[in-house]
């Protein structure tokens, strides 16, 4: 096992770790750590800049843990929102270097406290907050919409709830701590007080994609590996091409990308009941191993024609679809139980890309034809989002696009 | 810093360090972790006992994450109510020490796997998994239920949602991982199919409260200390005398423990608006350091008559109520939003006690009448439930009940 795995495994990561070491040892999960290990703290613990050529949280390394928040703009007034967003951005720039937000001044304990205060005394815990504008955004506040940001088209099988789709703004936590994540979406909330306030929100516990090309693979609530195939994080060339948003778009826009965020629920309860060569079958890999059908270890090539022609990996698979790729940023939850007995859990999507007609909306409507997956989820919530390019020190979020 | 607090950091356990360090670094969080650190990793993931005097998950030292499922009877056959419980405490001793469930004979392809997967190659994380009875338990199976398990009298200000409160079966499943949280309820839900349903399930993410007395205490999300004067989990003298039931109870319940389990929603919004003086004044200690009014330190002692005469650390305490005194083991959680535009957000409680007459009902019948915080808190589900003994290999869930 590499220190890398090592160090995530201690981190309570929910990484699944060394496929191979786990096959091999047949049933036994790792239930010991013997000897003791030494951790590259600062690896781990030290903040990822805020300011950047582009907006941390989208190719960063995947952390642990979500919080998502779309937000309902309440005022037509882009006065009001650049103030808004001045003020986010400042309070963004504190608590992603582990600051408390505010000044503290002394002789204020007539005054709400600046800072909400549970993430005290935490580390930065590699927290990004990371934005994006959605449709509504620009129609209220009169702005040209980029012309990549349309409504998604219905796919069959959605059955999307209005109370979880949608929004004008959205903020996407990451970080490795959930107090710290809940923690920075509670202060945008509480910041944004009469100019936003929250339609839905959603939170993560098990990342299920990694962008760290020799992290081991995390497995997604269905049991298996998900992400095996993820752009690298460190892969600028893919990022540049299919990523991040080039000379096509607006000034603001470039160097920033569209976001596409899916709730899927997964009914868990029926796909337990299937064999697991019906589970395999519809991946078109492995169960233990991830491999795909044709190879015998999670990252042999996936060969189309030896899969199962309607796979989920390989209707998904870049060679089925004329090369579209997307950066994948997945999460699991479980949002307590749906008043029928059954938890509900599935998959947060989160699919970052320079256009979603060369991304998501081309590989959805691939999956939502065919898919054998599809008797076993459904989606449910549906938002799109264009993320704006980085943010320079002394400017704030979407200044390009509203000054 | 200790050696202790460093490692918990590191582990992204949630917990506020260094309360000294904090207020003395002024502004700035724990941003870095110069140095590389020394962990003893067994002491982080050796897996927690199954099998033991007590159940496990009690006095254990609290985990980083919740998952805790309330279930009902769907049968009033006590055979299959056996059967469901030696299945379950098979697969509990086997997930708890990091093993796949089943035994994963080969050629089970065509079968469901014994096990869903999600949890493999994850260490053990300490996983404890906890059952109480709920009354509904009793009165279902026709059994006689133990005198002090009686359903919890209204108290003032209770708004309790039927699909959040009750349950004829709890699990309490704690980890310092969620994925192992949820996948263990997830496969006893599994296992249970067609003899118990879920009836409601809550995920806490941030502990707030410790059985640790050398660690730091954890903030709740009104960004208070919580937990700070807690039964130690190694106080056996205090565990005898306040959470374990002794001669008093029916045999099978010797050493167990009876549970009261809180939904407790906190109006975050509100709270936030609030001064930071009036905040203090009404837990009765300061927000940065936690230390009691007429101290300067977290840890010195609680002077009642230094503490503004309706504070909730003084209405809670147990020189205020003739000594009654529980073991806490709570968990914040956000559940999303609750379509005003507020975070669902709170404190998942959980109180073992000996005696609930002796313990949670005059605490909260003291706060209910007369806490300041009320105006910023609601309960809105609530449980209650008999936890058995620990199990000896070879013994099952229950089996002293039940046989």
């Amino acid at each position: 096992m590499t220190q890398l795995s090592r160090r995530k495994l201690l981190t309570g990561a929910g990484l699944a770790v060394g496929a191979g070491a786990a096959a091999g040892a047949g049933l036994v999960r790792l239930a010991q750590q013997p000897e003791p290990v030494l951790l590259q703290a600062a690896s781990i613990s030290e903040p990822i800049p805020f300011h950047d050529a582009h907006q941390a949280g989208i190719a960063t390394p995947v952390q642990d843990r979500l919080h998502f928040a779309a937000f309902d703009l309440s005022t037509d007034s882009p006065q009001r929102v650049v103030t808004l967003l001045k003020a986010w951005t400042a309070a963004a720039a504190r608590m992603t270097s582990a600051q408390e937000i505010g000044g503290g001044a002394t002789g204020a304990e007539l005054a709400p406290p600046d800072d909400t205060g549970e993430a005290l005394g935490l580390p930065a815990s590699r927290l990004t907050l990371t934005i994006g504008f959605g449709p509504g955004f620009f129609d209220k506040l009169k702005l040209t919409r980029p012309d990549k940001l349309k409504e998604l088209p219905h796919f069959p099988g959605d059955k999307l709830d209005p109370a979880r789709s949608g929004g004008d703004i959205c903020v996407q936590a990451c970080a490795d701590d959930p107090q710290v994540a809940v923690h920075a979406v509670r202060n945008l909330v509480r910041i944004g007080f009469g100019v936003v306030s929250v339609r839905w929100s959603q939170l993560g516990f098990g990342k299920t994609s990694s962008t760290t090309p020799d992290a081991q693979t995390p497995r997604n609530l269905m049991g298996f590996k998900d992400g095996t195939n993820n752009i690298a994080g460190t892969d600028t060339k893919k990022l540049d091409e299919h990523v991040w948003v080039g000379e096509e778009g607006p000034e603001w826009l470039r160097g920033g990308s569209y976001l596409v965020a899916r709730r899927i629920r997964m009914h868990i309860e029926t796909w337990d009941r299937t064999s697991l060569k019906e589970q395999e079958d519809i991946f078109g890999r492995t169960k233990r191993e991830g491999a795909p059908y044709g190879g015998t270890r999670e990252h042999d090539p996936v060969v189309l024609d030896k899969m199962p022609a309607e796979s989920h990996v390989r209707l998904a698979n870049p060679g089925s679809l004329s090369g579209v790729t997307i950066l994948r940023r997945g999460y699991s939850f479980t949002d307590g139980s749906d008043g029928l007995g059954r938890l509900d859990a599935g998959l947060f999507f989160l699919a970052y890309q320079r256009d979603p007609e060369k991304g998501f909306i081309p590989i959805q409507r691939a999956l939502a034809a065919k898919d054998p997956l599809n008797e076993y989820i459904q989606h449910v919530g549906s938002g799109i989002f264009a993320c704006p390019g980085g943010v320079k020190p002394g400017s704030f979020w979407g200044e390009a696009l509203l000054t």
